[in-house]
């Protein structure tokens, strides 16, 4: 799918956190789409309704940017374009906590994406986080399904295995490697490559294309654990973008590891 | 005439967008240039009046950084300070095009640089935009040139070939590899090593100077995709910084193609 | 100690400068680290005290981040979270002066680290700067020991050799490569990577533990350099991410060099 990705060349709109900025604007590029990254209240309702996809990543949230998010997010929703929700560290803080769930009062996300605890705060779990952290596969197939039908929303949720339901069906992706948690933003930019898949395969529905991303995402990750493990996290990074800018849908789709269970 | 950045180490003071921060940091370091960057309004006059250069980058614009810009660009107007303006995605959002116009109104840059689309959308040329961005080497001189005019400064319009034009004097730039648009901040960069070079070749002038930057840069880039084809944009990147920080004024200036027509 | 700081996964805070945000992740995640950067005024209170350790790191401050750091300050100083104070810059602007000076009011840091003028300038020494900054390993190890009796708390003066010291002990820490200077970042993630040795070896106490991780943080770069001398900074600063996410206590303790006069 991803020479879809190339052909489209979909515009992300992407509201995000201030660590991950240039890495999810690289690796956007890699993958053939084109990001633009712009909060500002005078052009944010502009710019998402001419963009392909709109990410919404809370991971430094300042008041300016909870308000730029609110009327990105309406804006998309009346335009049709699609909304990726990324609530990073949910339940970390009381604050985040509050905010997050205030925006899903606002604006209706396409897809949830986040990790076992993040989504099982988000749905009132705090009491499980540790358990769902140290997730088995069944646990993230499970919480997927029921996150999805709580928030009546598509819901993505990665860690060893990722899983993502729209409260029918249900997909588990065994693509991937560990090494993605010791790179900062990789979560990030799969938010957007989610969008990136989404806005190049309508054809296909939410949760199949968004499927399709995370399998490729997972694969290149395992194309560039094989280059960089004999050197470090700082080459795995450099891999990971190479093996997203040369990935052809043959090669992707044919190590493409989705599962439906 | 890196060999002369070296020497000189200017200081260079960055307002710009929030995705090229670091990118941009390191390629100046790369050539020899000391970064700087605020934009807090207590301190930006006296950085400005401090440093070598000065560059204004529109590309994640907020209220506050706005007038960040408006302080330090007047302020280095009035200190004698090089001022270059990168308008990112002026034309895209009609916020935007306003309040770049607005900007221009306040501070007079000494280089404008930005792509066709940029260029064209600043001197309104709205229609044509399509039919610049994919450019042929007369549209990107031509267009330099009557932006100039219109302007009153020196115009920079980078694409398959660069020009830089002050009304009077024009120059084609033909190296480069367009692995440059699939690293983001490659431009961003680009608008404040010219400063780097107008800063360190004042007896050339404001033109030679900056074609010299142009050419040397896209030198690097010739040499980074030389030694990254291979492998991807995520090394394509790291090679390009280590070309910057290992080019000399010799092979740089052998390397370069600058035509005057 | 660098498997303590792996096996204890220090959750560090840091409310940094926009130039290094992902390059200090980045560095916190190789070392073993967990970072977390927020300075959302609802939140940071709550996530000083949740954290290991609390970064303030001056580079890029407005008015919204200083009152987050004050926020954050007091709230880990009443808790006993340990605070570094990187105070970047200071001196080079009347109002970063100003301002670091204010935040001192308010916070008492356990560790304030900078180059030499930057510490210099901080206990008003403006007219030694320039000397001070081409430093005599001498005039490092005086520097740090007098500003920490100035200043009450440890002070961690670094440069070509870099010197730490409480006012009764000092040690001189003779690792390090001069290609770190020319990546931009790395004495902001050293802030970070110190408070992730305190936080993991708290029975050694401040001093010697920071000095553990000033001499392992050299080692590293002394690594990167071995493996990028050929190739450029860009190369040097993937590899020494690499360096730090391979090292282990056995190596990193083995070629440390750390001397107390």
């Amino acid at each position: 799918m991803i020479d879809d990705v190339r052909k489209k060349n979909p515009l992300i709109h992407c509201i995000t956190n201030e660590v991950v900025t240039n890495f999810t604007a690289n690796g956007l590029l890699a993958v053939g789409a084109a990001p633009v990254m712009t909060g500002n209240h005078e052009e944010v309702e502009e710019m998402a309704q001419i963009a392909d996809g709109l990410l919404l990543n809370t991971g430094t949230l300042t008041p300016y940017q909870y308000e730029a998010m609110r009327l990105a997010g309406r804006a998309a929703n009346e335009s049709g374009t699609p909304v990726v929700l990324d609530p990073v560290a949910v339940g970390a803080t009381s604050y985040r906590t509050r905010v997050v769930k205030d925006l899903l009062q606002e604006v209706t996300p396409d897809v949830i994406r986040g990790n076992g605890g993040e989504i099982a705060a988000l749905i009132g779990m705090h009491s499980q986080m540790h358990g769902v952290e140290g997730q088995s596969d069944q646990a993230a197939e499970t919480l997927a399904k029921e996150a999805a039908k709580v928030l009546g929303t598509t819901v993505c949720v990665t860690g060893e295995v990722d899983a993502i339901s729209d409260g029918t069906r249900t997909y588990q992706i065994k693509n991937g490697h560990e090494w993605l948690a010791r790179v900062v933003g990789t979560g990030c930019l799969l938010g957007a490559v989610i969008l990136a898949y989404i806005a190049s395969g309508q054809e296909k529905g939410i949760v199949q294309a968004s499927a399709a991303g995370l399998a490729q995402y997972g694969v290149a990750s395992e194309e560039a654990f094989a280059r960089a493990k004999e050197d470090g996290v700082g080459t795995f990074q450099q891999r990971f973008l190479d093996a997203l800018s040369f990935m052809n849908s043959t090669d992707g789709e044919r190590k493409s590891h989705i599962v439906e269970p």
